[in-house]
């Protein structure tokens, strides 16, 4: 196990978290226990998972792996999960909570995210599971549910009671969400996951947090690319940030790889970050991007990249929710 | 009178609206019931008024003024207002509402906005009307209130129910605040207020509220002019509308003026329009635009101005308010 030293952010009720982790999204189930393994083998503990990604039992087998072989205790790692759209009824949330932790093989998560500020019509994990976006799974109708995000706030709220999860986070929020939020919110947030790259720097939402001391966690650090990936086209007309021009000249002058600048610009505005990978010697490199510092002008040039571009936007994959619009 | 068809637009309710009014924003407390009045003889019916213009005395004096010469009668009015933020909390709508009321002299609203998706502190109308974004009025604090969102719609929805408005509807929405009201609406909104313009056209907003019988309100017409008379030097980094080559272009073939073809615009693409004049020229002009047709190709050139920048963001001035972000 290499010696990576990874901060710790303080959340507004105390827990600390890593602000490096291991993204879930996308690592494909036939190689995710392994992944998460060899990443905890690697010095991680936090791991970014959701229903969604529908790897949740896997990654619990690496993180069983890795306990049993006394590579690191529960007490040690950072474990997220996040609820998904079609469980947004209150009496919903606890009953898919508990089947999230088993599938994991746990008792409590660290994190427990809404993912989107969505509700989707329930759907019976024994039907479909994970439910995606579509009523009946092949792309014909997203059918809304009748859940408020006050009324699904408030069951996550009960997690923290029930000890099933010891932090709780909102996911692709935007501020005016947030605002509301706040008004009927018993427990504020711990954490806002949103999208966050040099195309998309969102200062306004990261002083909102600031001010409200809700911690942010970025997530596509590297933009266009992590949809390149799912083959969607409209990714292909933006310059990849791993071969911008602005990008590699300050990767060269500081002898680090394009991947650990972007995210060392994530880290240095105060934004904790998630990258996926399954490559060991990318997960190092990954986990190593606080032990050198960009200067205010090397900060400032990357974020002057920032076009307002949203990737993860459903409509850009033709699902018709419209929350960032 | 001249004599100008303005299109109807229907309500989700059965209402019909005029697709074309005058707004109240921005019009002076002096010569406002002037302008009413005169509107109303060249064949304005809507008047798009809120707490926040400080004009509603006046204007009412120019409703009363027509309608006592018997040149128009009530029913034939749309008389628009809106809640202020700063009386969100569900026990102070009401009785705004009423103040309000008797401020125009008359006894219901056509429609009735929430004016934005932010509640601030109660302010005593008696300590200061209107309000403002400040709690002292002295630009030093915005302080928060404690309504919802879904706290405040549910007294927006007993004012129909007490015939204080005919139909209520919200403004600086966003598509995520709607989604979520849907949710939790017992009467959908029958209009959305917005900025829209060429440099922010907003397409999927209006193709959610097309999907959900919400009619939709542009406001700020003719993009960064609107600020431009407020001061604010951002705006002047804006090529104007009114001198854009495209829009001029336009102007030129169809003789008429880069005004009725912005507003032509907006009609043409379902929106309902409530433009700002005093002068009499201009409010005649401003009234006609359906009576002619920009081609598909003028209205997609026009649309392709779109840069998504809002100029009415509360931040573009200075007030740490987070609802665009």
């Amino acid at each position: 196990m290499v010696n990576i030293q990874v901060p710790t952010i303080k959340l507004n009720n105390g827990a600390g978290m890593p602000q490096v982790g291991l993204g879930l999204w996308k690592v494909d189930k036939g190689t995710c226990a392994d992944v998460v393994y060899n990443a905890i083998k690697e010095g991680y503990r936090l791991f970014d998972g959701a229903c969604d990604y529908g790897n949740e039992t896997e990654a619990g087998q690496g993180v069983a792996r890795a306990i049993k072989e006394g590579l690191v205790t529960r007490s040690e790692l950072f474990i997220i999960s996040k609820l998904w759209n079609s469980f947004h009824d209150a009496e919903r949330v606890e009953p898919i909570v508990r089947k999230q932790l088993g599938d994991w093989g746990i008792d409590y998560f660290d994190l427990y995210y809404i993912h989107f500020p969505v509700s989707l019509q329930y759907v019976d994990p024994s039907v479909r599971y994970p439910p995606g976006w579509y009523m009946d799974g092949a792309r014909k109708e997203v059918v809304r549910g009748k859940a408020t995000l006050q009324g699904t706030w408030g069951a996550m709220e009960a997690l923290v009671g029930a000890g099933l999860a010891k932090s709780i986070g909102i996911s692709n929020y935007n501020g005016a969400l947030v605002l509301d939020l706040l008004a009927y919110a018993r427990i504020v947030p711990q954490v806002l996951q949103i999208e966050h790259h040099p195309y998309l720097t969102q200062a306004p939402l990261l002083e909102l947090c600031r001010r409200e001391g809700i911690a942010v966690t970025g997530y596509s650090s590297f933009g266009p690319q992590s949809f390149l990936d799912l083959g969607m086209k409209f990714a292909e007309d933006f310059q990849a940030l791993f071969s911008h021009p602005v990008v590699v000249a300050v990767a060269e002058k500081h002898g680090r790889t394009p991947a650990q600048v972007l995210l060392r610009w994530n880290t240095q505005r105060g934004v904790a970050v998630i990258p996926k990978s399954s490559s060991l010697e990318r997960l190092r490199q990954n986990l190593d991007v606080c032990s050198f510092d960009l200067s205010e002008q090397e900060l400032k040039d990357i974020s002057a990249l920032d076009c307002g571009f949203r990737f993860n936007n459903p409509l850009n994959y033709g699902i018709p929710v419209y929350n960032f619009v």
